[in-house]
């Protein structure tokens, strides 16, 4: 016994339950555990393109805060899947940090491998089309992070694909001549 | 010996060289490892504040791929040292995400400890000061992502401590009665 009146089995128990309390104690804001924000697998790109990334969760962080200058996404992109169609922003410079397991850049310097603890950047206004690539068996995760501009646009190198915004600012894909998918 | 001609061992050592290879590939704009970028230590502090944040390595990401709408560093702060004093921007929103190690967030609010993988957001113009305190014996590193604005403010409700710019746009710090350190 010691001289609070607990064994020491008990003791230890006590003190254990103490620690995982102090170590799991829930975030509350201007903090939080991304586990916490609902992730999102949607895609506003017509077939074939949309099965090309989804499904793909991301947890929109800069979101769950207010923040509306800046858009910080966590994403975890699946084995085989695409982050997006290769592209480019007029508007909006965006940087990629890897976080778990590994993507493929392309761009149009060729092909790199990113794995965790590595990033990539893009200019807004710079023609260089990238797109992120899970060539992997396992899920990669990523911080996608960008200044937000109204009048962005962006640009599909690649593909028969259009970017555009309905009128209520969603964003719309056409074919490159406008007609619908 | 095996029908290439090399023995079992030389053949290992081969094969695990081209793996070592692979994963150590030089990346090249636009990605990078952060290991490549030069870390910077210097505060425009005045004292005694600048030796509560100093040494702390910082590692402009953003501004290594010529991203000017969003900051986006990574930075370093070593056991008992403090990110910044306790502040609040007018113009910037700012998000931290926590990679390695753990820091308190103090806020309004009170203490709460962040740890790998989670992370804190303030909003421009909230009146809510934060700063980080590692109060480990291991370093912590983490992100630092924000917009810029040119007429950003900062305000620390705790020190007596006014944010300026010199004519060059350098960051300058008085008391809050305008008077130098």
């Amino acid at each position: 016994m010691t001289r609070d009146g607990l064994s020491p089995r008990v003791e230890f128990v006590t003190r254990n339950q103490v620690a995982c309390y102090a170590l799991h104690m829930p975030l509350k804001l201007p903090a939080l555990d991304p586990e916490s924000v609902a992730p999102r697998s949607s895609s506003a790109y017509p077939e074939p393109f949309r099965s090309r990334v989804l499904p793909r969760d991301k947890r929109a962080l800069g979101d769950a805060f207010g923040l509306t200058t800046i858009g910080v996404n966590l994403t975890t992109l699946g084995p085989g899947k695409e982050s997006s169609m290769r592209h480019y922003h007029t508007r909006e410079d965006e940087l990629v940090y890897v976080l778990e397991g590994q993507v493929v850049l392309r761009t149009d310097e060729g092909e790199q491998v990113l794995t965790a603890g590595t990033c990539a950047g893009f200019k807004a206004g710079g023609a260089n089309g990238h797109q992120l690539v899970n060539r992997t068996n396992a899920p990669a995760r990523y911080l996608e992070i960008s200044n937000r501009h109204p009048e962005d646009v962006a640009f599909y190198p690649d593909d028969d694909l259009a970017y555009g915004k309905t009128p209520e600012g969603k964003h719309r894909f056409t074919r490159k001549d406008g007609s619908e998918y």
